[in-house]
């Protein structure tokens, strides 16, 4: 496997960085995770987009220009002969100064390496995931920026960890107000009576490229969508149920806390984002 | 510079990790600053008591028993001829499973490596520091488990990002209920009418080993203590006020916000407090 380090392309032994780097003393950097579908990158604008956001909200110089990221996950891509793929891209604020917690004047990481599509068995867009109520709660944007994708994930990792532990496949964590806010690695979006709902940026929740596609694409099919507050109770009664990202696509919540959620399986609207979603890529390979 | 890793003392330019590892990936992991007087370790017992707890806490194998982690640092401090030094270690997941967030059978990396000791003119230690009262909120307890003293550092570094905009050494932060918590890498301590009091770990703060080590010289020497919740208000008007961290040991506040408090240096308690810190480093030297 070729990695990306820092402008050169090594061999994954080789694929190291210094102990010294603040990504991993402090966790100081951000990442994206893109997908690539028949060796073609879907989306990549709107994932550079956010990851330059990420880096400007914490201080971080982005270091690439759009079309050099893009030429470099291509390259990543072709040397490794990928063709359904997932490429995670970290930028880490580099190497600081010995006795200072961070330095603005260091040269920032950067990596990109491929990343394997978690296994799936490929039914369950079909039948759907359980899913768990977390008593975990979803990291307070006061206190690192929501909208930051960060290397700061031991809050994802204890909730899915807890997910885990509950038999479930994803778990919810509600944000410090009490509402619903997000998956432990997914958003979160649920059917009532015919309207499309999910939570708020305002809650504090990271706002997922594919959250913001299924939300265009409800649009543009005339689904009622609604982004608010959700108290968890309310989630156990709704018609359907489904979680959004990048590796999962769209993938239907057959239960809640063992609660069925509508039919237990993928429901119409679900199914109709979800045809829509394959469309958007199918024109993506198309173009 | 000598380093451990994983093992093996390695030239700072060999200590590498792994971009697969989970550390780097994640910040998932935890870590430990030490502090060594004279070339000998100043409380190792209490520091690797509490590194055992942040990895048990998150699900790490710490891998090393205290007498073998002794070993270790004094190691760093022999073939690096250290003195006067921070020793860092750092215990993450390892590298994972692909296509998982983590994998309970990864081999956990372990560094150990010298830390400079921030520069700091001696005089502050009687002049006192500038200290501003931070927008950005500690980490809540319910998100990242406050006990954890874990790779996820971002918060801190903000926070530490957001004093240093306002000219100030350190910023204090408050907890998600409104209530001083502690310092970007530090807990903090005050006086009122001969009164010592600091924020209760239940404010979900880190349990610092010289907050405990404080505490325990105030009780020795008959100072009353008091821990509990402090609304910020409450800080501008105290008798005296300092700060507390292994690097800095006690280190007076000489404004808070622009607000003289005290007599503007250290004051009488924190002076017989920064004595007491003194002769209990000389114990364990001459121990």
């Amino acid at each position: 496997m070729w990695v990306y380090v820092n402008g050169q392309f090594v061999k994954q032994e080789d694929a190291v960085i210094s102990v010294f780097d603040q990504g991993f003393l402090y966790g100081d950097g951000v990442f994206e995770t893109l997908r690539a579908y028949q060796g073609r990158l879907f989306l990549p604008e709107r994932h550079i987009a956010r990851l330059h956001r990420s880096c400007a909200r914490i201080g971080i110089a982005a270091s690439l220009p759009e079309n050099d990221w893009v030429s470099v996950l291509e390259e990543v891509l072709s040397r490794n002969q990928l063709q359904e793929s997932l490429l995670r891209i970290t930028i880490t604020r580099g190497e600081g100064t010995a006795g200072q917690l961070f330095s603005s004047a260091a040269t920032p990481t950067v990596v990109v390496c491929p990343r394997a599509i978690p296994e799936l068995p490929r039914s369950l867009h079909q039948e759907g995931v359980s899913v768990a109520l977390l008593q975990i709660r979803r990291n307070a944007s006061s206190a690192i920026p929501a909208e930051v994708k960060s290397l700061n994930f031991l809050n994802n990792i204890l909730a899915k960890r807890e997910a885990s532990q509950q038999g479930a496949y994803e778990g919810l964590m509600l944000n410090m107000e009490g509402f619903v806010a997000e998956g432990a690695t997914s958003n979160v979006f649920f059917v009532e009576s015919g309207r499309l709902c999910t939570p708020s940026l305002a809650c504090g929740i990271l706002p997922g490229v594919t959250r913001e596609v299924v939300i265009q694409l409800a649009r543009e099919a005339g689904i009622p969508i609604e982004e608010g507050s959700y108290e968890p109770e309310r989630l156990i009664s709704v018609d359907e149920c489904f979680l959004t990202n990048t590796a999962v696509q769209i993938l239907p919540v057959k239960e809640i806390d063992h609660c069925q959620i509508g039919a237990g399986c993928s429901g119409s609207i679900t199914m109709r984002l979800q045809a829509g979603y394959q469309q958007m890529i199918a024109q993506a390979l198309e173009g």
